[in-house]
């Protein structure tokens, strides 16, 4: 079986017998929140209960946190399950996509039939989203993915753009996504975000992920803001009523808690990402000024198997529409293990 | 937002203040098991990583028990993801279920705009499936859903008649779909699977869960069975790579170790149903003369409202095809439990 994302931790560990350093999975280094890992804990003594399929606690906390109604908000099992509700519940006949861009949009809209027209970002550019990415959006358009930062990229789009965008999709009867699972790692993740758009756009969706910035990408959470509520509720309806387990709902409650916790993380990152940019360059590579937890890089060299038998996993971006096997996605972790992979990378380059 | 299940548990706490007495899920009534509380707080502590999203451990561990390959093994976010994904996978034009029958195949088949032949269970037969379900089989069907043993009813179907409708959907060219996710509180479970016809019939998929007799239902952790390598492989692409969190597969791992829980719980369901079944007859009503942790019977004093008043969830059956809204549904519990739901029915009722 082919697996196509980074993070699969556990095929080494099958492979080698012990865990590798993972740069290939783009989490917070800094482990699972000990709030989190209190409210699991607790959740589980009345595991025995379904959860709620409403998500109704959870949604109030979101909704207090992103000051939105909570009648606005869907959690799903991760933003992934959210995007296959997407496109389950819209059956669009034609989208459109950066590419390379996190490739479950595509595979989402392969399993509905849907005809993707990617929009080939330029390299020149450092794969900035530009005005064509605008005019592609038609009439015959029906879906509209944006990552924002991007994945693998790091990049953001001008606000200006997005503005325009967001106007364009509803003006050709469109339904724009909005993924920013990644924007609380920017410099100013309240400066970068269609959310103030919601209310005038019906046809906006923003979805939202746990997993990244609270170290929680193995209890699945996540969860979109849209203002339209026959468009919720028609994803409400379109996979299992169960879909968010009850473990995962406490964990998010207490999530939004961590307030130390994400400064922490959003500090390390702030400081690290430069670090490990210069590090890279400092080795004669390209790198993409990315502005999130991870960064785009190239290499003639091939990293993957001499890194994997240092114990270290990085993604390959050969997968990547728009990208070949010279690229690669790491994360940025902490100072020590950031100096682990550039040493290592140093070793195979060198 | 209408609710078509019970369980819901949060909605009462939501208006009364309080946690309910719950008939209306059937769970097992012994609580999670320590060990299954042990396995995900152990899990929490790594859930920074993403899940394995092949659940090889896991599969592993289920294939042992179930004496089948982990290749014929997919684990889901619950079985109710599992229905799901064979819809979307499938996308059948037409499908054959018994009526009533559990509600999300019909939900999951709507969502794909399949046209659903319901064969209607005659009151009169106590609801079990006869041989017009096998004659309802057509050149037309694609995949059909029978739950053994039935949900709401608890009745199963005879092996011999269970083995010619897997030949007649292999004939047909239609996939069968059997829900075997509550035959662990059968009298035999060994005795009433079609899993031994798994190596012959590759149209065949069976459907387990582990939230019922592990007292789960929060975690969500769902399998299926098939022996064809190419039906698995399009049901894994037709949704999420990571549907099943870490936590759920570590307690699932931790779950087949229960064999002691498991003899308790079985042991008091085989000693409760019947002394529940006698005092509902005791008052007067009809019972359906069901074989799983659950019991169907027919009141005509509407039940649901005094109930909540006295802080008891029951299952109304009004919204399942082919009951209406003087049948209920109650889990068997502990016995405790039953007498105060019988107590509580004895006032009502009289």
């Amino acid at each position: 079986m082919q697996l196509v994302h980074g993070g699969d931790w556990a095929g080494f560990q099958t492979e080698y017998g012990y865990t590798p350093l993972d740069f290939s999975a783009n989490v917070s280094p800094l482990g699972v929140p000990q709030g989190i890992q209190t409210a699991i804990a607790n959740a589980v003594k009345i595991a025995d209960r379904y959860p709620d399929p409403l998500c109704r606690a959870l949604r109030q906390a979101i909704g207090k946190e992103e000051n939105v109604p909570p009648e606005w908000i869907l959690c799903g099992n991760g933003a992934a399950d959210l995007i296959w509700r997407l496109a389950a519940a819209q059956r669009p006949h034609e989208a459109v996509l950066p590419a390379p861009s996190f490739a479950e949009y595509e595979a989402a809209l392969q399993s509905v039939q849907c005809r993707v027209h990617r929009v080939f970002l330029a390299q020149e550019m450092d794969f900035s989203v530009g005005e064509d990415f605008l005019q592609a959006v038609d009439v015959d358009t029906d879906l509209v993915f944006l990552c924002e930062p991007n994945n693998p990229t790091g990049k953001t789009t001008s606000m200006r753009l997005l503005r325009r965008l967001v106007e364009r999709c509803a003006a050709m009867g469109a339904i724009l996504v909005v993924d920013e699972c990644f924007s609380d790692f920017l410099e100013e993740p309240n400066a970068h975000t269609v959310r103030p758009l919601l209310p005038t756009y019906p046809n906006l969706v923003i979805v939202k992920a746990f997993t990244k910035l609270y170290a929680m990408a193995g209890v699945r959470l996540g969860y979109l803001l849209c203002s339209n509520p026959i468009l919720l509720e028609k994803l409400r309806l379109a996979g299992s009523p169960w879909s968010v387990s009850s473990l995962a709902q406490m964990a998010g409650i207490a999530a939004l808690q961590e307030k130390d916790y994400v400064s922490r993380v959003r500090d390390l990152i702030q400081k690290q990402r430069p670090f490990l940019s210069q590090g890279l360059q400092m080795l004669g590579l390209r790198v993409v000024p990315g502005e999130a937890n991870y960064l785009l890089f190239q290499c003639e060299v091939p990293l993957l198997a001499p890194l994997r038998k240092r114990g270290i996993l990085l993604r390959g971006c050969g997968n990547y529409p728009g990208l070949d096997d010279t690229w690669y996605r790491t994360a940025v972790r902490t100072e020590t293990e950031n100096r682990r992979l550039l040493a290592a990378l140093e070793e195979i380059i060198r």
